[in-house]
């Protein structure tokens, strides 16, 4: 398969990168086995866990990494005075030197357990670095702020995306509506996204809409066929159940739109009600359209509120609902709530409290553009080269990076939960169910715990050796594993206010290994 | 021309936009005429301005607006009830009936001036909408967050975009470095868009690179030729001066890395110095590379800071440049020293306050992601059909639209700084130089002043009718008309803290008439 997005190619890389790789080739080391290692310091939002997710793009880029004649022409161009033998080199240039873990998409993930393990030669892996970093940010980010959504409305309530127009371009857009489905959406206004990955799509109409019509006389049809195929005047339906229940100072453009998205989707009528008044005007005006069609067999979906106060309305819209549907048809009463209006997580929190009556939130802005922190750091640092592993020192101890190639593990109590991650050197023993092992902390010596794991998952997955391995996995399915990981993290890892951290760790010999490293590569500064 | 993205085609839309245009054919009215407005309520980042960006991408997607086979087979799927000529109908859309109006790429734009009219059939209109809306918000408040950076550092730095590891997508990316160059940026570190767009590209290495390094024994070449065509022993040239300097205890893998990449690259030899310790090892081991390249002809360009008190470090690499340079090449005191790592607005203003000795700011996340508001708030709205002026009600004042198809000018001084802008009804007389006209804020009645504008510029373009009438213009263009406008935009307005609101007009005419048509259409509540 091809990248979703045809910007996705060698070419969507920093400068640095192509530099580099000639650096690399000129000082004849370009062929030098490497390993780089993909994690992130800090979860986003303030939370306590992260999503990976973005495998399934970096796969098909992996597949297709190689320069066009137009890519090396350009690339002569801004290195002028660079060997022409590079660019031999570089025209050569695939994926399938390459060895690659990675955890599987979806995985819950925490800081510094690595999300992939790149190998191969350096000056490939070096290229492969920046479109590895974008390829992971945003739809880590994106399926990571999605999750925090659905946890704020609990597993029960409909969330659709509506994020498309707000977003940070189309692909934006598009990968938005994927990954937020991934995180445990319902579904998104965005057709390309559901004709791309088959997230299921929902709408229906706009307030333009309800403005372009003026009244009843706009109507050029009259007529509505039932469920049973019989013809029926429904404008004069409509107008009779108004009269009846004394709404008549409703607008009336409203109600001819309302009636006329009736006749075009008897069976899927859900009518934005907020263009004028929603309690006066727009539920009313629903009212009367959704018992004529439930006169003739239909059932109609609901109302959608796009302003105002959504407690306070969606409470008078229910009532209305169960007090009409009372006296006529108690069917009326099963009519949905949906709303919408730059809803973030704090709105969700406050109607919580406040009470409502929303059976589904319809989310744009807040969600796609990640607002609380529109950026996920993802990092991709050499941590080993020519076999021999590497360090940037740095004056943070945050910052240090783990020499070294490592694995890591999930290790799980008896119950299910999971209890912490255990990185160990690539090829050490690792941990087994039902043995003690001894849990370090990364940095600080005191920090150790024995777990005695009930079972332990491995995280890290060979996704290419050469060619590609990971199979494509349908959208449903990634959604699936991540809505199942929620459930079984325990709840204070995943909570939004001061959440427990995950505990991540590394095996002794792993710890003194590293230890040992950093005390000797790090010199013992003067201060005078 | 094709979109840029393949994404952007029909498709990208909300669902709504497809079930309304059912809803339109159905009620036969998609193709009476209607005039959407694109316009926003209020500036982003606090500001007191905009700039309009996007509308090429846009003019792409007209050009080519048309659903395939395959999406019409999708979104019959969806809509299964609906009826074939609907199909049919939508298979046959294109932009040929349609006529845009606007404001030309690249104009500094004030809230409610519409920066296009999109006129036509109402189905294709509305269609249009999602679209239109993604390809207006992020290119614009790209450019403008962009622009304030430039505003920020003044006219003389140097600026590069260093966001696409941490953009929102590839797309994302891509339009970051496209429209930050476009809003006064100098260039870019991103591949692709300098290969699209002929956007400047940078680079150097990265800590990677000098890590992957451990010594002088990995050298494999130890030769140079000197800009005359000398081969000289490079190594040997460097650990002399190395040697004579004193620099004996700096990190020798580093140099190793320094050397390597002066090799590759002698005429642009510009090393990230901060791997190690900047002042106690990068910058010496730079000097002692420079200093090499001196001495056989070659300008050494300079370092690279990515950690640590930017000011600080900055002020102790310059000293350092002047001292030696004073005793050896005075050429070394040119060297450039270009800083990156989380920089920001605010970061900055406080460089500025502190004293720094930087000459170029490479800018990532902050930047691209447009962190301090990361969504731009365009809206499309309907406000004719069938030549009735179309009004949306609301309770909020600054949400209320003004209704009728509109034009606008912008009124110059004799200074040729711009004073205001002024919307009339479509076809009204516009204004003329050196003639007094009455200009009414759009909603208060008391706030109006008149102005005799020396000169007068129409906002609004006819860019469309039935096909592309609007140029292609080369980014480098679009670039120099957003920074002349910087120039001739009062200070005031531009600011970043407590800016003078531009003032944005209706003629006395239009004014009338919008109010006339408020009061008639808005009900007079009855509070009980």
């Amino acid at each position: 398969m091809k990248p979703t997005n045809q910007l996705v190619n060698p070419m969507l890389t920093d400068f640095y990168q192509i530099t580099m790789a000639y650096a690399y080739w000129k000082a004849r080391v370009h062929e030098e086995e490497a390993v780089f290692e993909l994690f992130f310091r800090k979860n986003p939002f303030g939370g306590e866990f992260a999503i990976y997710a973005g495998l399934e793009e970096k796969l098909r880029l992996l597949e297709h990494f190689h320069f066009t004649e137009e890519h090396i022409a350009y690339l002569k161009e801004k290195i002028p005075h660079a060997e022409k033998g590079f660019f031999d080199w570089l025209k050569s240039v695939d994926c399938s030197g390459m060895k690659i873990y990675a955890m599987k998409e979806g995985t819950v993930a925490f800081p510094r357990v690595p999300l992939m393990r790149v190998q191969g030669p350096i000056a490939i892996g070096q290229m492969l670095e920046t479109s590895v970093l974008t390829l992971t940010n945003y739809p880590s980010l994106m399926t990571t702020n999605s999750a925090k959504y659905r946890l704020a409305v609990g597993f029960e309530k409909g969330l659709i995306e509506f994020g498309l127009r707000r977003a940070q371009g189309p692909d934006g857009g598009v990968s938005a509506s994927r990954y937020s489905y991934m995180g445990g959406f319902d579904g998104t206004s965005n057709v390309l996204a559901g004709y791309l990955f088959d997230v299921p799509i929902r709408g229906t109409h706009a307030h333009s809409y309800v403005q372009s019509f003026t009244g009843i006389e706009d109507l050029k049809d009259h007529t509505l066929e039932a469920a049973d195929g019989e013809k029926h005047d429904f404008v004069n339906m409509v107008l009779e159940t108004r009269n009846q229940l004394g709404f008549n100072n409703t607008n009336e453009g409203e109600l001819a739109a309302f009636i006329t998205y009736a006749q075009a989707f008897p069976q899927g009528f859900l009518a934005l009600v907020d263009t004028y008044d929603t309690l006066k005007s727009g539920v009313p005006n629903f009212i009367c359209v959704a018992l004529s069609l439930l006169r003739i067999g239909y059932k109609p979906i609901g109302v959608r509120l796009d302003s105002g106060d959504l407690s306070y309305l969606s409470r008078g819209a229910r009532r209305m609902f169960d007090a009409i549907g009372n006296k006529t048809d108690p069917n009326l009463s099963k009519c949905t709530i949906l709303v919408s209006n730059e809803i973030n997580r704090a709105v969700l929190t406050s109607l919580g409290l406040q009470g409502h009556e929303i059976d589904t939130f319809g989310i744009g802005t807040h969600l796609v553009t990640c607002d609380d922190q529109p950026a996920m750091g993802c990092v991709y640092k050499l941590v080993e080269a020519r076999g021999i592993p590497r360090i940037k020192l740095s004056q943070e101890l945050n910052k240090m990076t783990i020499p070294g190639k490592k694995e890591a593990y999930r290790l799980f109590s008896a119950d299910g939960h999971s209890l912490i991650d255990l990185m160990i050197k690539a090829g050490d023993k690792p941990p087994e169910p039902g043995m003690r092992v001894l849990c370090h902390h990364p940095f600080d010596p005191i920090k150790r715990v024995y777990v005695t794991p009930a079972s332990v998952v491995p995280l890290h997955h060979c996704v290419w050796d050469g060619k590609r391995i990971y199979p494509e996995i349908v959208l449903k399915e990634l959604r699936d594993y991540v809505l199942n990981q929620l459930k079984s993290t325990r709840e204070d890892h995943l909570r939004d206010i001061n959440p427990t951290p995950y505990k991540v760790s590394v095996s002794e010999q792993l710890y003194n290994y590293v230890y040992h490293l950093w005390t000797e590569e790090s010199p013992v500064r003067e201060l005078k």
